[in-house]
């Protein structure tokens, strides 16, 4: 139209040459938009664009709502996702024997399957490179919970993550800045801009810093319920779909489970909390469906890695590691290789613990039909376990402990859960919803399946 | 998902106050993303927050292009438009008598009707405060073709743009920055992003220009065909629709006359030449299509101005107003009172001219089955008419002149078009596209009409 356009739209982030053409980007998203292919050169050159700031934010906002709308196909996104790969460093793990096999999760409450995965997977001889996410929403992030051993370092360079996984078949660690930077850069503008809701766009940020980090199998735990990510089933599937097509079309084979995320996983819902019940898990213990999901978990992650040839030996295998105690001398030797405070695996109590503590009870008799693992997970959240703001400071110590789990009789008065906290104000601030998110109804109700789908 | 955003998007434009509260900006993208109706709250932080800076401009680009996918309800846009219009001054013209008719084009190849339409609406008694753009894309800008005129000054501060509308009748003015400012930032953000193309945008951003100008009444111009922004009939009937709708809904009354723009308007294609070609108009000369819409357009602002009951009446007036040269006087006093040489009135060869010259000639006879304003608008551009970058100037002197319309008779050896440019390597990069504007064919088209629909 006429208008002049006077206003100086601001430039990109100023760290590309001067000298260079003028991208055009405009036509790229314009083409996106009415529901057109990007070719390689206009992929490549936008990714690397993010990475470099000569693509300005707001141009890769409107593609990516273009890409939210339009989707990816399959040609597309394969390049999108070499694009963001080659946007940095890739580590080169060859040195270290065997098939490589990582473990990630679409994010769930009570989530502290990795923990007690880990370091079993590589007591069956199957190195486990994992780099791994911190909270985000109410979900709860593994970094967290690791960081509440007092001294456990996360932050590896390169070397020293090649070193621990070297020495101890597994390393535990955040991702490295220097891998996949484009991916860091388009996820803070998919979260400010309302377009984390895409599948390809998931799977490409989830698969590039597998791939950047130098994993050769990846096991997905796609969560599928009210307290996933994604609550519906057949988004969940979609998203398993393309994670195993796209990693195949990058040479990492990935084996993709559909998990039941509408109650927590296990008790705890916190950070130190959890390590705690994933140490519980290695000595044999721990609930039911948290060992129930690490030993299958750990089961496909053998499969992966050639340690095993079906589900049957594969489980045999992680439940010795379980009986012999071999995964946790795993667990022991990954936190003294990376500072930790080892007497924290035989003394718990060592592990950080809120002062003040409160006990929930059941209002009526009756069976648990539900236990709302999104409103437990924000509840938790707010206590302290995990972040409003990205500068939030988590509290290692605060949590929630339930004393039932979906399916259990209660009388009026009996404990649902205990929760662990630092400040009352908090507390009393989300004492509403914890009540809330237990539902106490006259019949039980029919017990659900932890895995619901295999794709691979 | 998992990922530490830990790469921080940059801040709004920094102008707001540090301590507000932040706005939930990707909530409300999330909904308009999701196809929901945005509430008049989160329109009017919206707007105002792209005025002010405080909601950056990636999150902006994010929901633009959410709305070119969703679009905007009636109740929306209005809202819109209002927290448009607020985000800036108002001007009041309550102090000069009459009802204010402004006219405002979507776009076109040649068109100059503005030059001499504003002064013989004004010769017949209606006010006409035009605020006009300048060269866009392949399209001509009237301030672009009134700043041929030596001195004249376009850009007119609020008391100066009132007291030479009070005189003279009319003013012929850019538009000042201080105008509904969030569309200034919000249409220099579309056109990096590219989500210019959405009915609800366009028409908004229109509008609130005009609003806030304060004219009461509007007559568009809405171009269809191949030279046109909107090259299709439908897109071109909703915008016209949804303009009439939203103004009525702001107390705008708009018709809007959807006009054909397959081949140029009149015969110059440029400014000084195009300028040229108003003043004959002004004095009972012109191309036949020039004149016609002139006539017309004018009879239509004389009914909306509410100085003729119906066309016949109107019609009469505008013509006599050109019989007495009474809109010439009228354009006189307009450009005496805007600083500008009111010599090149009388004496037109006093307009800048491009020193050189060539003529195209038909390669065949034939009939000229069409001219392509498309490509000559371009060609135009190209040879210096117009802009490919913001920050190009514009040589006044270069221009097309058309020897031949659509339908037209010709020889082998005829000539097409005169080229008038300053540079032989512009002229030389143009030939080819030039030569390709012209279609001979063995048959006479049928005559077209110019005015396809009228809508009010």
């Amino acid at each position: 139209m006429r208008t002049p356009p006077s206003h100086k739209v601001r430039a990109g982030r100023g760290r590309a040459s001067g000298t260079t053409a003028p991208l055009p980007v405009t036509t790229w998203i314009a083409r996106k938009r009415d529901g057109g292919v990007l070719d390689d050169d206009a992929i490549r050159a936008l990714i690397s664009g993010a990475a470099t700031g000569r693509v300005p934010d707001y141009q890769l906002a409107a593609l990516l709502m273009a890409i939210v709308w339009r989707g990816l196909s399959p040609g597309e996104l394969g390049t999108w996702l070499d694009a963001m790969v080659a946007s940095g460093d890739r580590l080169r793990l060859g040195d270290i024997a065997g098939v490589k096999v990582d473990k990630h999760s679409t994010g769930g409450v009570g989530d502290k399957i990795s923990l007690c995965l880990a370091p079993l997977v590589a007591a069956c001889g199957v190195p486990v490179p994992m780099m791994s996410g911190r909270a985000l929403g109410h979900t709860g992030g593994t970094l967290d919970k690791l960081e509440s051993i007092p001294g456990f370092r996360t932050a590896l360079d390169p070397r020293a993550f090649a070193r621990v996984l070297a020495k101890a078949g597994l390393v535990l660690a955040g991702q490295s800045a220097r891998l996949a930077p484009a991916d860091r850069i388009l996820y803070a503008l998919r979260d400010a801009t309302a377009t984390v809701e895409s599948i390809p766009l998931i799977a490409s940020s989830i698969l590039s810093k597998k791939i950047a980090e130098g994993t050769d199998a990846l096991l997905m735990d796609v969560k599928v319920g009210r307290g996933a990510f994604l609550p519906a089933r057949a988004q969940a599937r979609e998203l398993a779909r393309t994670l195993v097509a796209l990693g195949s079309r990058a040479g990492l084979r990935v084996v993709a489970l559909l998990t039941a995320m509408d109650q927590p996983i296990g008790q705890a819902i916190g950070n130190a909390c959890e390590l705690a019940e994933a140490i519980d898990v290695l000595r044999g213990g721990g609930p039911a469906d948290t060992r129930a999901l690490t030993v299958r978990f750990g089961a496909e992650m053998l499969i992966l890695g050639q340690r095993a040839r079906d589900l049957g030996e594969a489980t045999r295998k992680i439940e010795a590691a379980i009986g012999s105690g071999a995964g946790l001398e795993k667990l022991r030797l990954c936190v003294r290789l990376q500072g930790g405070d080892v007497r924290v695996i035989d003394e718990p109590q060592r592990l950080p613990r809120a002062r003040h503590q409160a006990v929930l009870r059941a209002p009526r008799a009756g069976y648990l039909t539900a236990l709302d693992a999104g409103a437990l997970g924000r509840a938790a959240t707010r206590l302290g376990a995990g972040r409003a703001r990205k500068e939030d400071r988590v509290d290692p110590g605060v949590g929630i402990t339930l004393q039932v789990k979906e399916g259990d009789a209660v009388e009026r008065g009996d404990p649902l859960a205990t929760i662990r906290y630092s400040e009352q104000a908090r507390f009393e601030a989300v004492r509403a919803a914890l009540e809330g998110s237990f539902t106490v109804g006259p019949q039980r109700p029919r017990a659900r399946p932890l895995i619901l789908e295999r794709i691979a």
